[in-house]
């Protein structure tokens, strides 16, 4: 880009700093706990919900990917790990050239299951509490525009 | 734990899934865009953010995991990885007991000044540009009170 950047105004600067480090804060804390709770990493924990929370508990490689915004290369190395470990089981599905399903096993779900009533618990601690149910609600909806609002750009 | 978990009432559920939705689109995008455009990971980038931005390039490895909200073995790691590229140095001080600074050298310098501007356009087209400045102005104090709130915490 030759333009110069377009540097935040004091405002937009405060509010970015804000939401990124309340974010790092929640996010290291609940990643934390997850860890010395259930001995779930952030990443397994992501990727169990991701395959587990719409009822079927398997999904398209590709789209388990695109689903937490990552690589396919560090979700492949993840589910690589996941698998020495009992936690999910790849699918081959040779025919369909769409790529293999990524399946939770009986012990991921055992695992999940164990680890989100404690999970639930730290957020409802670190978050919701937090708030009233009113900016609560204001934070949800503004949230739901920003992430609109991303699913319009191409990256 | 043996009360029953509180399980979160639809409303704060709505809030909690388009909040973490929204936060994990936009750092995983984020986390993408730098590493395309200047080679650091997330995890280079939240490093040298935090030695940089005060000014001196350097913090105690202590307060930079803290800062970080990172575990000292995950920090450890991370920093070994990038006294290995040239990016930070360890600067050890045996007499006060207080363990090593981690400083940033001008290669860290170097690479940070480069990403950050094209860091910037990503946050504003992504996150700032999602927002009128009245909205921006709330999520910002909302994320704030959050924090506080987080401070008060133990874990």
């Amino acid at each position: 880009m030759d333009a110069p950047p377009r540097w935040l105004d004091p405002e937009e600067k405060a509010a970015w700093i804000s939401f990124i480090r309340m974010q790092e804060t929640l996010i290291g804390r609940l990643s934390r706990h997850v860890q010395a709770d259930s001995g779930l990493s952030a990443s397994d924990y992501t990727v169990l919900v991701s395959l587990t929370e719409r009822g079927d508990g398997r999904m398209r490689f590709l789209d388990l990917s695109k689903r937490a915004e990552w690589e396919k290369s560090r979700m492949s190395h993840q589910v690589t790990r996941m698998v020495k470990r009992g936690l999910v089981a790849r699918e081959e599905c040779p025919d369909d050239g769409r790529g293999a399903f990524i399946v939770a096993t009986p012990a991921g779900y055992k695992a999940i299951e164990e680890a989100a009533p404690q999970h639930l618990e730290h957020v409802r601690r670190l978050f919701i509490d937090a708030l009233t149910p009113n900016q609560l609600n204001t934070l949800g909806r503004l949230s739901q525009r920003i992430l609109d609002h991303m699913e319009k750009q191409h990256g």
